[in-house]
């Protein structure tokens, strides 16, 4: 595989940085790597791990002359970094990120970024509770999809570099507009986030004391709720209106099964259950 | 441990009743084990795998001379199979069942359970997705949760007996009246099931091919999605007060979350997701 970036700066190296560029070096895909962040251990534990050859508090510096800016910051920072950033970077770089949230993140990236680079969005489906560069792994995408989400401006090179890159770590990268980016990653990511924390305060407003008698079903339920909530709560804000509105159709489904039941209509409830149960285990029966 | 029964009838002899037989009487705490049921072929594996001594298709045969009716079958059929069987009963037997849902269960067996027979509900919290006598295995108790809800008119003696019995292999086991069992049911478990049904039955309804880019949040989510439908439907049905209540204090969290969201309201946000992420955490650490 042809080298595609020969300098790359990484902001924010985290689970998600951190593991792009151990995958992406152990490819050949880049080169040298430079790691912008704050946190001084982080970025100490990331050069010892050989994720970054050197690092920089400064945006300027750590931005210099790369071609590659890949932007893995919680999404309510990213268009800041790039701002920081921009003019550092070599002439016809592209910049890119690895947001949850799309939409909003290109339309304030775009908005300041300077003529002659490209803003190609990306969103790579992958990760883990842990985070922190301790815990990234070159391994961490393979098998998994990745979205690209190119700003209007990009240039077909950029978008396919940015494309061969996600390919070259072994993810599936398919393309769509940000705005059904957000649409379905409300639906199958954010949703479920809000289910999962509102299942554990539901529980807590019903009678704290009966958590001492919930199961696996209730674990499995509600596992994401010890995700981080920080960058979560920096994803319901990004895309309130998409996530607003998946609300709207889980609530309708739910309060569809609610009616069946305080009815007592069996066939009503069957027919939802059976729906439900044949999608989930097709769903699952396509995955390894 | 002494032997606490002498003859054990089975009736249904799943996953949980076929468990419990193995494990009993691996422990020496039942003596000869008698399986009812309709389907040939499980109960011809329940016999070969030593779950059973013999079986029949007959209550009367099958529950002859047993001093323990366990009653292991779909909540809207348990007082069915205890009316075909009371009568054939040793004087004195104990009667007990493993529904997930207690109240509607005692009403119905106490009504018409003759005088001398004591019945003492059981609700081991325990199970796989996986169900019939192939998956049976007697370590399936282990470790975790067994409710008890004694009818009114159950003895002490009964109560301590099927007490001994669940505890024998290996469970910690509470005492509650029925009421408050579907009440905690209701919100660890059966709410967790409601919402997985719905949350498949919500990403249908918004757009069918969003699945494919459904990753870990939405697995497990709605992992129990999956479930038996028959079985989901019967206890939706039996436990509906409970459930509905369970739904209507989730949907407030839900709607109190959204509203922070459609407001921009970030320290709302927060507020709400560290609450649930620190019971959470805390819930994880507590177990092993």
């Amino acid at each position: 595989m042809p080298r595609l970036f020969k300098r790359v700066t990484i902001a924010g190296v985290g689970l998600i940085g951190g593991s792009l560029a151990l995958a992406a070096r152990a490819a050949g895909l880049i080169g040298e790597v430079v790691g912008l962040g704050r946190g001084e251990d982080n970025l100490c534990t990331a050069q010892q791990r050989g994720i970054v050859d050197r690092y920089s508090h400064d945006p300027l510096d750590a931005a210099r002359d790369a071609d590659l800016l890949l932007v893995a910051v919680p999404v309510g920072a990213i268009a800041d970094v790039v701002r920081a950033c921009a003019s550092a970077l070599r002439p016809g770089a592209v910049v890119s990120d690895v947001g949850s949230v799309k939409e909003v993140v290109l339309r304030d990236v775009e908005a300041q970024l300077p003529a002659g680079l490209s803003f190609v969005g990306a969103h790579p489906i992958a990760g883990i509770e842990e985070s922190g560069a301790a815990h990234a792994a070159a391994d961490l995408f393979r098998g998994s999809r990745c979205i690209l989400t190119p700003g209007r401006r990009a240039g077909a090179d950029a978008v396919a570099k940015v494309r061969a890159l996600w390919e070259g770590v072994g993810m599936r990268v398919d393309q769509m507009d940000a705005a059904r980016h957000d649409d379905v990653l409300a639906c199958v990511s954010h949703l479920p986030h809000a289910l999962a924390f509102s299942a554990v305060n539901a529980l807590l407003d019903a009678d704290a004391t009966f958590a001492d008698f919930a199961g696996p079903s209730f674990r499995d339920l509600t596992r994401v709720a010890a995700s981080s909530t920080e960058m979560w709560c920096d994803i319901f804000l990004a895309n309130a209106a998409h996530v607003d509105r998946a609300i709207t159709t889980f609530v309708a489904a739910l309060e569809q099964l609610r009616h069946a039941i305080v009815r007592g209509d069996a066939a009503q409830i069957k027919e939802r259950l059976e729906r439900a149960q044949a999608a989930r285990r097709q769903w699952s029966a396509a995955r390894p």
